[in-house]
């Protein structure tokens, strides 16, 4: 390949910018033209893009969002979106492209895969909830920034005598929740990956550490799960415990990136070039047991997540 | 005085710390001793105390919250409380008390002076809503985390072309939200203080901005507004930019003291313990164009504060 | 005026893009054009500069250093020099110059006002080190980015039961080193402007500290008064407890500006402005008691700033 | 095993809190009683220890440093010193100990496990030079650290067109130096593992970059391979580029643990205490390809490191 484009496409995730100039940096040594897409599919589709520069990535790495901003695109979830795609590729001669995002971007880069542009998927999302690896970018920075979000609310906890309950992102995924929970010594952590019983895992683990004189609690709940504002009144009712629901946000997409999603990222993003380098479409780069390694996407999208019970253990064992 | 107390009461503050630092350290200087009063008035009514040391305030000026706990009491706002207060003084031999708090806390030491326990307040509030004084201790940590999170803000609504809406403490007063909207660079910043129509001071502004191509904005409302959630389907449905509202809450009273915070608390508390030496009470240290002095309770209530309206202005004229 | 210039000048500080920012969005509501001039008086002399948009100075307010860069010109302190610039603002049409930066810069600003190019000067130094106003944009970010690392040094000092002997910047100035050394209550403080003897000023605090059970200690050194390798040494000889120095060096340059310096910033750079507007020049705004105001730069130049010896007292009382 | 002592020994690391916490936490949970020994062997030798209660640990999950400090002890270092540390564990009922440090803590763990005392080490220090583990405890901290330092630098640098080169830390390991170099961007990397010449991998990359209108540059030196004040000469005196020197020393061992490390942390002491539970010492526990497993003292202090060369060449094809 001569020419490659890529794309940042869904939520967006502190590292993308380290892995768009990884990309940009390994084509460049190989040789490669390589076309910035602004705002994913969308702008794919309608010919947003520029030639990049070995200087148009200087200064990013550092950056959380994404320079090459980041929309969803309902029209080329069709076939004829997809065809209009594929058009403005042959167009701009671009035989290749990097995707980076989520299992949807990954479902827009299979459609294309199979239309004659091979592409090649770098995960990016804060979840961390793709099942074909075991890491995303963002997650690191993501699971940081909510700890000390929570850092900050357990000062303010402590001088009260509160209870904090906190929502953690992380959509239909437990894991910012769980990373955070066992981070900040949540005393109970709710996540849709684990039944639960308010009564027996919150309250009652409450009331028993209150026996040994804990007078502040952290309750950290995955977004999947929500209703921390119910949460805390009934909280409230059942110890006496004042508390406080907080919903950190948006917030926690913001952060600078961490070291492992700058690293990451770069060995992501040199990996995805070396596949196109060869020919090579259709491949999710992804980590397995600290490992660079790339799977067919249909596999990728096919594949699901365990949730790591033991871990969860270790958190209930030692948070009390 | 020979024997003197302290207390933080009402909401807590960054830099209550090392005012309790200071007190105890300047009073150690003089030759006094120092009672350290947990949980505000509700501990001095149920003789919750114990002697400092010098060593007892060591390593806590660099931690946010207060290390003497605080909570309000509803027995104390009573003739009969007060009355058990003195009483216990008298039993400790207290002779005098250091009130770090607020308005609340500034009513109640008020009363105790009135009652023949002389105190002195240091005003801590992140609001900076006292009229006595141009500051308040926790005012500047406060706004510098609260200019943090929407900094992060910043980075995810700019990737999506969004609208960040970010409703910022500050009880009545919108003096945190005034200086977090020019620090961030906010298109609007509502405020209690200021009257406002949001058509024309939030929409046509955002309306304006974007005919000069800017495609991300934020918004700052002041916890006196409220509303972000209307203003934020209000400001799509008007606007078409997409929005995410976000109520930033009391991770805001959780921050690492500044410089500012720290110093000024340090200052404040020798001034605090100068007055007691002398046996005068009754007085708030307040900040009065960067100086340190000390006013009347009774006078320091009975202010009112006005709003900074050309600083406002500067807002206004530079966020665009 | 119709058409200013703005530069920045001298060792960069935290908050002189929020100024760059003020200035070109408030020339612009009073229907100026304004030239962004490249590096200081060099890029002025070079004719680099670059007319500025609204757009321009979007998302600076949040970045450290400054984007209009900033160098050092052997060639502008000549007669020729000036002349050279006054040519090229006459070329351009540039009627008057925003000049941020410190003292080198202001005598700059004088010699180009005497020229007849109407120059306001800005106050921008993380040193704090100028006589006529009260605050220099970049002194708060500074401080605080020096206490944060410090505050670093205290968790591993405290493990180790050591001595942390840290040099501060400030050039000649000790209002850096003071400000840190209050808010990590060092138990010594050395500062060109008082004079000390490091046996009773360190030595004799550090052992009188260590029998009330104190074994960790920090130590902070202005850059005017360096050497902390040999009191280390020193300090390890006399008092038996391991020492280790740090110079945090240009670190402390590179803080994001913290609320204080963006607000700052903004009200000096409209204030700078203002007066441009009215065709006046040879004028540094500055902070006088927390109002700002602009005084003639000659007279600024000739001022001298002195030194709190009563803030430096109050760290001595309390951090033993 | 009933009774277990823990000590933490070496250089700190931020996260040895989150593992003693876990130890403690764990142990009770299986009905143990833990002795927490302070200064590291010293404190063992001098019988300098306290019994642990639950909340002991209670708020340092989230604290650098170590709350039972740590300490070197030439006097354990010998057979005299042993046997005095067998004997005081004997008197106090101390069937095993968990030993949280370096390679040269494993070896006195080693040598008591031998003398009839089952230890178990858990791997931390900021180096991550031990070859048993892919992670050691602070790792994750130190590098985030020095990176944000670094990212201060870059500001810096940037307005001032300078090359700042800094030392970071990792005694004769290059690992931090490596991947704070990949995620700051560096222009060149020197780290013991890897041969160079300094007009090859240092001057000749920053003049290729200078080619393509690169003006700023970072260059990162291990700690193994120093000399940054020559080194910053020889580039200005080869590149024209003003050059900064920065070391940036013991403030990287300071940090707020991140996410990684108190959950590895936290990962590692539940598994150290799982294995004393069973009798089992003289052992270390490791991170194996993101699985926690352990292996024996012997064994662990017979391996050698590999560096991650292919890592090491991704930096350099990205960073130009």
């Amino acid at each position: 390949m001569k020419t490659i484009g890529i794309l940042t496409s869904g939520g967006d995730a502190p590292g993308m910018n380290a892995a768009v100039r990884a990309v940009v940096r390994s084509a460049f040594v190989k040789g490669m033209k390589v076309f910035g897409i602004r705002r994913g599919y969308q702008g794919l589709i309608k010919d947003d893009m520029f030639e990049m520069e070995l200087r148009s990535v200087s200064d990013i790495i550092q950056c959380g969002g994404t320079m090459l901003y980041t929309a969803r695109s309902v029209e080329f979830n069709s076939p004829e979106g997809v065809a209009k795609a594929v058009k403005i590729c042959k167009k701009r001669g671009i035989e290749g492209i990097v995707v980076i995002g989520g299992d949807g971007s990954f479902r827009g880069a299979r459609d294309l895969s199979a239309s004659g542009i091979p592409c090649v998927g770098i995960p990016a999302t804060i979840d961390n909830d793709l099942a074909c690896t075991d890491y995303t970018i963002g997650f690191d920075t993501a699971m940081n920034t909510a700890t000390q979000m929570v850092d900050l609310l357990r000062v303010t906890s402590e001088s009260h005598d509160r209870c904090s309950v906190v929502e953690v992102m992380g959509r239909r995924a437990g894991y910012l929740a769980l990373q955070t929970g066992i981070s900040v010594g949540a005393t109970a952590i709710l996540v849709p990956e684990v039944e639960y019983n308010v009564d027996k895992d919150v309250i009652s683990r409450i009331k028993k550490s209150m026996k040994t004189n804990k007078r502040h609690f952290i309750v950290i709940v995955a977004e999947g799960i929500g209703m921390v504002n119910d949460l805390s009144d009934y909280i409230y009712q059942k110890t006496g415990i004042e508390c406080r629901p907080t919903i950190l946000g948006h917030v926690q997409r913001g952060g600078v990136p961490t070291v492992t999603d700058r690293v990451m990222a770069s060995r992501m993003g040199c990996h995805a070039v070396g596949l196109l380098a060869k020919g090579i479409g259709n491949r999710v780069v992804v980590l397995d047991h600290s490992q660079i390694k790339d799977i067919d996407i249909f596999e990728a999208l096919a594949m699901t997540k365990e949730f790591d019970k033991k871990l969860y253990q270790v958190a209930r064992d030692i948070s009390v």
